[in-house]
């Protein structure tokens, strides 16, 4: 029996656990994919405090070395339902854990075209973790698609690795802050193309050209990948019932949700700013939260 | 003329001024007295996620170093008040700055006991901040009033300097975290005074005892210092017509206030929970929040 169980291992779910296990709750962390959460595949962090630079990878293992040294446990699996009630019970594949109280901090996904053959590419020329699949296009040609900070800060990233990186927005100019406009904008391998739609992807077992609608025409680009930076999803699919956003986040005050002793964290949670300082501070707003709940 | 003009250097301000910077906005932060605010004070914060374990002066290090590093000015002085309108005038002494936006993230003050000769002995015996005063004790005998993590942090850092620390607390249990009250109570020089006030202070030009009244009755003990950890109040006394709560807090939601362009981040505002961690994120959104109106 747990004292808490936090879904989920980004930013807001290992803050969570360093703050249960430091009041002294026996904590269990349940991760689907991988530890760290989006900040895992971010290439380069300049705005979290503390860190004037820092890698993604490098941050997430600092917040994991942290929370494993604080006893936390950490298991790999997908939470599939919650059973509520004074003791809860977590469904992950065939095991069931029981706790008094969960924190649910499972972030969102990456947001898709939806076009023809998309899922087929996924893997096969089209990505979504620069970090990790952008050294396998080292001088190549690739795509990033969106306009918005994470998807300039793709396209800085493969600049540095890539003979040329198009960035294509379908907005009339990007909205990503100023230093990285004006930091992309200097880059000489970088081709912004604005008001610009994917349309299709072509290529036989593996993606090799992008059809690129603009406002002039539509035209063919070759690229071998592209990076789909185009936003995200909640991941809000675990069967229980909380109440949720038209959305689809989790409806939520100050990390307190409809059900008592399950509270939610991070991204997925209804909020207006989505950034790592945020999500520290929903991972510690909801394990205070839930500490006080256990002793009630 | 300013973009933004921050008023106080703590994490909260200090991360307002990384977004700002980050966001293309002339900033300029103002502190009263040291940068850093509140943390700078605190001997090891171990519950920011990223830094296992790191004093408060060493973490403020790095955010100063982050800040200044993007271009960010910083000046000390104290703001007596603000003149609000679409040009807001900050006055600082005998200076006057103007900008477009104001973020107020001036923080809370050290609560006193209010005894007869506290204002006296403060800086004689008498301190708030274990990190910058601890080493005048060393082998001495100090004592600690207050039971939350603050002062049993401080009781655990002073012990590793002093020969006997006590640590005085009006409450029948510490409040504190479960993980620090097991460690101080593992100290063989931390005696532990539970249900004791402080009544009086005696000493000729600095303190040299204090008298303690507990559930059986008063007693005088020596001591060559005490540091007061009993909790703070917000500093919002600038004169400007922002709505405050009925403890004197900012009142606000999502940082924003009742004056356009204006903003609260950090301790100083309505909050449940007042963490490193949850200003940094109040610094975020209220920068973000500031970024959004200087672009409408």
């Amino acid at each position: 029996m747990y004292d808490a169980i936090v879904i989920g291992a980004g930013p807001a779910g290992l803050t969570a656990g360093i703050y249960l296990a430091r009041g002294g709750a026996k904590t269990l962390i349940i991760e689907k994919e991988s530890i760290g959460g989006q900040i895992a595949s971010s290439p380069l962090v300049e705005n979290y405090p503390g860190f004037k630079c820092i890698s993604g990878s490098e941050l997430v293992d600092m917040l994991y070395e942290q929370v494993i040294s604080l006893g936390v446990d950490i298991e790999i699996g997908e939470v599939k339902s919650i059973e509520n009630g004074e003791i809860k019970k977590v469904f992950v594949d065939d095991t069931v854990y029981e706790t008094k109280t969960v924190i649910i901090a499972t972030g969102v996904k990456h947001r898709k075209l939806n076009l023809e053959n998309e899922d087929e590419f996924i893997g096969s020329g089209i990505h979504f973790c620069a970090t990790c699949d952008g050294p396998f296009y080292k001088n190549k040609v690739v795509g990033v698609i969106g306009g918005a900070n994470s998807a300039v800060i793709n396209a800085i990233y493969l600049a540095s690795l890539c003979d040329k990186v198009y960035l294509i927005y379908r907005g009339k100019d990007l909205k990503c802050e100023k230093k990285l406009k004006e930091k992309v904008s200097k880059l000489k391998n970088v081709e912004i193309l604005l008001n610009s739609n994917i349309i299709q992807y072509l290529g036989v077992d593996k993606l090799d050209k992008i059809v690129v609608k603009d406002l002039i025409g539509k035209r063919e680009i070759q690229v071998d990948g592209i990076f789909l930076s185009i936003g995200m999803d909640p991941e809000t699919s675990i069967k229980l019932n909380l109440n949720k956003t038209e959305n689809n986040y989790y409806d939520s005050v100050d990390t307190l949700t409809n059900l008592p002793g399950i509270l939610v964290a991070g991204d997925c949670r209804n909020k207006n700013i989505r950034q790592v300082t945020t999500a520290v501070s929903d991972g510690t707003v909801a394990a205070i939260n839930a500490l006080n709940y256990l002793q009630n």
